[in-house]
């Protein structure tokens, strides 16, 4: 059995990113292929009864239109950073956990790459992120914990 | 950063704990230390609310000890098999995510190796014992899909 060959490293594009990518880089062996992946969550899924939907909005699809600019140039840093090709690049929009496992399946990806705080008491109930990948995945996942002491 | 040097490997001793402890292996660096460990629910855990408190049951500390004795010799032939010293083979009793994550902190382990099934549905939202030991554990967790086409 080979190691991992295809991984998809899962990023919020925060500090910690690169934390998840060097664990990443670490697992991976020289010839393994890394996909690093940002998904926008479309606004109005986030702000969906918590701001009104008002004419005062109307400039929601712009501002989305900016801040994917400033990610994807986020994104084009970080991948600098750890040498991945620009074409193993991808900012997906929808919800995490569906566009990780789908993009996982459609590049037979064999290991998820992902960050995690550790949520305890109500979030866990809530669920993360980290949590909704692993369940439905079809393949392994690695949480790595961030901000942990070791 | 080094690799992962301390990896606790928790298996259910079915015949699928092999491909867990092989992707535990491959992800392992030459020098890091694998330890294989099996958590033993009390039986009296497992039944309460299941089997009547009777008298019928008073041998069960003798089924459990049998059963107990049955568990140690399959870890030390798992442990045999990927050449795991037996100072790094334990079976621990109680909670398995409370023992898993007691065990890894008291050892200072930076990679936590488990199987998962990728509950869904209701399951999910009972939690699985991959669910259980992602939360709350102060280290990374790799999570090998069990049953998984790659």
């Amino acid at each position: 059995m080979a190691n991992y060959q295809k991984i998809l490293v899962a990023v919020d594009l925060s500090s910690e990113s690169k934390v998840v990518l060097r664990k990443a880089q670490l697992i991976a062996g020289s010839s393994a292929e890394i996909y690093l992946i940002y998904v926008q969550e479309p606004m109005d899924n986030v702000y969906v009864g918590i701001v009104p939907q008002s004419a005062a909005f109307s400039g929601l699809g712009d501002l989305e239109a900016q801040l994917g600019e400033e990610l994807k140039q986020k994104l084009l840093a970080l991948g600098e950073t750890f040498e991945i090709p620009a074409e193993r690049l991808h900012i997906l929009n929808g919800s995490p956990a569906h566009e990780i496992h789908r993009f996982a399946e459609e590049n037979a990806v064999q290991l998820i790459v992902i960050g995690t705080h550790g949520q305890k008491g109500l979030q866990l109930l809530l669920g993360s992120t980290a949590n909704a990948v692993l369940h439905g995945a079809a393949c392994d996942v690695l949480s790595v914990r961030i901000g942990a002491s070791r």
